[in-house]
């Protein structure tokens, strides 16, 4: 199923109106947001190759032909232009797996006013989605402190590519396995599965399914104790199994908890199993965890190994939506790119015109000390002050006033070509790479960003002829 | 791309493990949920259709079978097995748009053992994303009072399919169009969209803007009136434009309002209108409603016509997931089904046992009174006291103790036949269908029942007979 109806049916219209109008005009858009997601510091950014991928392949067939001439809203010169139709512009985007912050162009698109419109949709719904849930996996990763952290999400995800992006965005975000055999095999994602408590309930005693299981994954074996009672049942029937199975040197055993006080059964059974010279047995511990939960875990010392986390993760559960938008930034007017500005009542919904990078600057110690919005036309000067170790004179939206940067060894822009004229120039990378260009990200970033509860804010600043540019065209309106 | 593999890994061991355990069992599963979502007191049942469209087309395709094999988890044995799957078996369900309530069996799976636990993964991932979002959309929709809600949730949908599948649950739950233009051609849902900023700010002025979208849609002309200052500006805009336009006798004239306060800005819109002689003109707003939102704006009397919802309907935003699962009640042993009991500490989890029904009592009106799970095979006799007007004990959980059922008129049992060896026998319906059984199901609920905050409790009982068959299991374990 073709998916260039994926689109809100105003995309289409205005299209057609822009068919009508003005055919011709060129413009550029920006994709930003205005807040983190969960009170959060940061965004991990994502969704990028799987947009891409679309963007590239976007066709109408001529079912969608007669599909929208159905509608009798559509003239026929427009549908005609439609059944010829391919994507041609050209897209900037931030790498994958990087954080990102409220105001950046996180994408930018130039090309025809026509088509750049009608992707609107498809950009949000594939960014906004798996940003959400990148970011969201990565402060549950953060929050274990290097315990792996498996994502279980499938059965509670919105829908079926909600269950496939997100395992793709929570091994962005630093999830080591997915359930998702689906996600395992399009992406190569790590695959995790113990078993359900069916399994148990299928046999006369828990005892003789977990010797069941045991004989059959003799290798990799993970028992789940909490089907009738953890402590005086699942435990000890999981220590004479593996106490058995251990001859044969099996690679992993663990029991997974699903159910109840997990500190105070993950020490129990610990305990039980050390006594019972099983100090190699993992615990594993799943049910509803998020950060937060996972944090009081750790905090608290609970013996526990790996997390299992589904619904929390992977429907973003506390806020279910990144809410990323599309504005047009530069109009091209007599061949020259002319900056747009939506203005609004409320300042936070004013958006940044003309066409824009990011630059990112970093501490000799490889720490992101400040993102810098400016014009693409000012940036070479800007590099080379940059280069020169000049100091640097930005405007700040939060102190309402001009800030000089000199504290940065080093300095990059953030967005890179990834499309030209419709073709993807980005070459494809494993999804590993994303992920640890993710971590990398994170890593960088200071404590006080990174941290789950009340962050600290990240220095974005806008260059002084950004800010303005802004001002006077706030003014002239 | 088929979605056999879109399913939990452990579903694929475990199967594994029955196929060398015990490969010709047989069992009865059963999906039910244990709460509302939205601490709402009824849930829509939805996802059915697009469930039997998968289970009747899973197929592992010899690059399924290649993938599983690379794991170094599968048996050949089990892996040719798997290349001549098909799901074989009997699935029973209630009618699509059904309210429902906990412990409720919803889906009845009865079929061997290994593919019935097989497809855990994809029931639960469909039915519970698209009952939540048709639940969801019914309160948005009974909040509207009567108003047209348009669902505008692509952008923000989790995922592509998450976008989709809530463009059809949105429908189910009552919405009267979507923006998703995708989700009209697949299910004929009816389409609906406006203008964006963006066409605004791509003119030279507002106004120029509004005659440039005017002259082209004439007929159906809904105007977005606050890109720069809505009372000041596109109100004024809209009124000109539409008072050149109303000669051509369009069908619908509309503006809408995206931000700002909705209430104070409809009334003052609504006056100017009135003024200028455009009673006719409808005014349409949108801007992060949800039901509560709704109904405020609706208690205070807005002159609001429409509301566009998008996010907050489509993310199921305030509980984004319907917590359902899916789990044995009943295991073939020498050619009879023996139910079967999962006991939990917590009693809320511990399962209902058996081959069960569902028989929902209407009171003569036509109004739901209670709902009665049993026992299939108990059920002609029930059946057979209610047809001759008998009263009824039942037993009611949180009673505790019996009930006499007589004030009904008219008992239906819910689960009905919808596949027979993997064969779909339930004849696809038009989505429009499904819609108003909902707004039927949800119109003989009770008022208390339905109302979005504090509802009533529905009362769901027991037969007689499956309390005690639970009492003895629990005792026997």
């Amino acid at each position: 199923m073709g998916i260039s109806l994926l689109t809100d049916l105003y995309e289409l219209t205005m299209m057609q109106g822009y068919f009508f109008a003005c055919r011709e005009d060129e413009a550029v858009f920006d994709m930003f947001f205005r807040r983190h997601p969960f009170n959060g510091g940061y965004t991990i950014f994502a969704g990028l190759r799987p947009l891409l991928e679309a963007l590239s392949s976007l066709r109408f067939a001529q079912e969608d032909i007669d599909y929208l001439s159905s509608l009798n809203i559509f003239h026929k010169e427009f549908l005609n232009y439609l059944s010829a139709f391919s994507f041609s512009g050209d897209v900037h985007a931030v790498e994958e797996g990087l954080p990102v912050f409220p105001y950046e162009p996180i994408v930018r698109v130039r090309g025809g006013l026509m088509e750049a419109q009608l992707i609107e949709s498809l950009v949000l719904n594939i960014v906004n989605f798996q940003s959400l849930i990148a970011t969201k996996a990565s402060r549950v990763v953060g929050a274990s402190e290097g315990r792996p952290v498996l994502e279980f999400g499938l059965r509670r995800a919105q829908g079926i590519d909600g269950a496939l992006a997100a395992s793709r965005a929570s091994f962005i975000g630093g999830a080591s396995a997915t359930s998702n055999t689906l996600a395992g095999k399009i992406w190569g994602i790590p695959l995790s599965g113990t078993m359900a408590h069916s399994w148990v309930m299928n046999f006369p005693s828990e005892r003789e399914a977990f010797e069941q299981y045991a004989s059959v994954y003799r290798d990799r074996c993970v028992l789940l104790v909490d089907t009738y009672d953890t402590l005086r049942s699942g435990v000890p029937n999981a220590i004479r199994v593996f106490s058995t199975l251990k001859r044969h040197n099996p690679s992993l055993m663990a029991i997974r908890i699903d159910s109840g006080d997990l500190d105070a059964i993950a020490r129990a059974a610990r305990r039980m199993l050390d006594e019972a010279g099983l100090a190699e047995v993992k615990i594993y511990a799943s049910s509803d965890l998020d950060e937060w939960m996972i944090q009081t875990l750790v905090s608290s010392g609970a013996p526990i190994d790996a997390f299992g986390v589904g619904t929390r993760m992977v429907t973003g559960w506390d806020d279910p939506a990144l809410t990323g938008v599309y504005k047009v930034a530069a109009k091209k007017i007599e061949k020259m790119f002319h900056p747009r500005i939506k203005i609004s009542d409320q300042s936070e919904k004013t958006t940044i015109p003309g066409v824009k990078n990011i630059i990112r600057f970093y501490h000799k110690d490889g720490a992101m000390t400040a993102d810098l919005i400016c014009l693409e036309e000012e940036r070479a000067e800007i590099e080379s002050l940059i280069r020169n170790g000049m100091p640097l004179t930005v405007y700040s939206d939060s102190d309402r006033g001009t800030v000089t940067l000199t504290d940065y060894s080093e300095a990059r822009a953030l967005l890179v070509p990834v499309m030209a004229h419709g073709g993807i120039i980005k070459e494809p990378e494993p999804l590993q790479a994303i992920r640890e260009r993710c971590a990398r990200g994170i890593s960088s970033l200071s404590s006080s960003v990174r941290r789950i509860s009340n962050p600290d804010i990240y220095p974005v600043y806008v260059s002084e002829r950004l800010s303005h540019m802004k001002e006077e065209l706030i003014h002239n309106r």
